[in-house]
């Protein structure tokens, strides 16, 4: 099983457009030890020339370019093939706009959020222009799914379907079909890899479940859980956003201290958060409690 | 008057994500005379750092990012004051979900566009997360607007609403209000720019319009009409597309080869299109008529 970080930022990304905190100024004057993010977005392969992506990023358009295992053959043939919705955020399903072009592939999603995007929003209504262009294939929780040579157990994580979302679309809604995490692995028999972006906290009985993963790609967005407090607009906590942060009591470092065999990486890095900056104190420490800190065009095999 | 063209290309870019066209193959190989080029987009400033956005593009994020005059100052403050839409197409307002991260600014658009991006896609709710975040004002077809410093003289082009939209929003809607053009000039007194990213035919008033104006971007989608046919998936001419092609009877190198005067640029250019093959004799015949092919990056002073 071939995973591609095609991105690895917050939404928004790194640099954020409108943003001049530390890191982003920082990074524009040229002097911040770090890469660009784009937003986060994985694509997932058990079969040649077959890849299955992980939510669809905004930046879907210049992650393709950046991957050369998703470009075309013949005169179009995207090799991209399904698209599994962890949830129904902008930075989760814009991308699906981007991939526009009369291409055929599959978008398994619950219920609900099938509906938040194809009954509240009639852009989408572009993946819908020829005859079997988009199938959507509605997923249940805790039901196995397969899709182009991948086994895909889809769980419910604690979270809120989007607050754009039309009041009357939720109203026989299950709240578990909000947000989903993912264990992955190939039909022949791969690893594990668990897909959590984005959660607002950590139970034992996921960290019973990610004890059995090789890999785990998990919510890296904000170190503090007061941290989303000083940016301008937000008036709430990481917790009350739905991300668990990375530091503190009963964060993610602490929480998975445990997890000794499983490959830990943080994903959905918010702009802000200084484990970006690979010469920060916050940095250091991530690394020597033996997390990674994805990257865009970051590959694993597994 | 400051111009600085974001992006050149049409929707979906060059290359475009799921195509291997010979421009886009052979971009990808490395063996093409052209730039990539993002989704059309257009800033223009009649004040220090106020700028002004023409659409906006799926691109936004990287195109603000490429751009230094865009970059924020202060903790949160992007220059960006306001954004006028010509259109509803995805690639005219899909950057609004690109900016959403609580800036104040002011989006111009006709009414029925409005309603389009607000009633029909919920999405959009994103814009309006906090008070004053986005003021929509809507435009008046043939009445002239000011903003940062900018005079803007709306006008309608044949055209239509996009398809997605819900027949619900269009049964009131003035067919005038679904496309326009751009006559803009600083307050100050700048020459008169037109922005004319889609067209689908060329009036005798229209060239009569252009004839007293410094510079057109103007629609250079396909170099004929039947170009869009062969892409797979598409069943409309140019024309029908709304397009009218740069060569043949009624092109737009035929029927504006009379504007002596005026700097002539063409812009939302697809990926099909053999003009943007630096080394092709279509790019040649342009070049020799007097036009030049916007690109991403380009500046021009007014």
């Amino acid at each position: 099983m071939r995973l591609r970080v095609l991105g690895s930022g917050a939404g928004g990304g790194f640099p954020q457009w409108n943003c001049a905190c530390s890191n982003c100024a920082r990074f524009r004057e040229g002097r911040f030890a770090g890469s660009a993010r784009t937003q986060a977005q994985i694509a997932v392969s058990a079969e040649r020339n077959n890849w299955v992506l992980l939510n669809a990023s905004p930046d879907l358009h210049p992650q393709i370019e950046a991957c050369r295992d998703l470009w075309p053959e013949g005169r179009r043939q995207s090799p991209i093939r399904s698209v599994i919705l962890t949830g129904g955020e902008i930075d989760q399903i814009a991308g699906l706009l981007v991939i526009r072009e009369f291409q055929q592939f599959d978008v398994f999603a619950t219920a609900p959020i099938r509906r938040i995007v194809t009954e509240d929003n009639s852009m989408f209504r572009v993946l819908a222009r020829v005859a079997n262009q988009v199938t959507w294939r509605d997923i249940t929780v805790d039901r196995t799914f397969e899709t182009h040579g991948l086994r895909v157990e889809p769980f419910s994580l604690p979270g809120k379907f989007p607050l754009f979302a039309s009041p009357r679309l939720l109203e026989d809604a299950n709240p578990g079909d909000a947000v989903l995490g993912l264990l992955i692995s190939s039909t022949s028999g791969s690893g594990t890899m668990a897909y959590l972006p984005g959660i607002g906290s950590i139970t034992d009985a996921l960290l019973e479940r990610l004890s059995a993963c090789k890999l785990v790609f998990f919510d890296g967005t904000f170190w503090t859980d007061e941290e989303p407090l000083g940016i301008p607009g937000i008036t709430r906590t990481a917790r009350q956003m739905g991300h668990v942060p990375v530091s503190g009591e009963g964060g993610s470092l602490e929480r998975m201290s445990g997890l000794k065999n499983t490959r830990k990486v943080y994903l959905h890095v918010n702009n802000t958060n200084p484990i970006l900056d690979e010469d920060s104190r916050e940095r250091r420490i991530v690394a020597e409690a033996g997390w990674e800190v994805a990257w865009d065009g970051m590959e694993i095999d597994l």
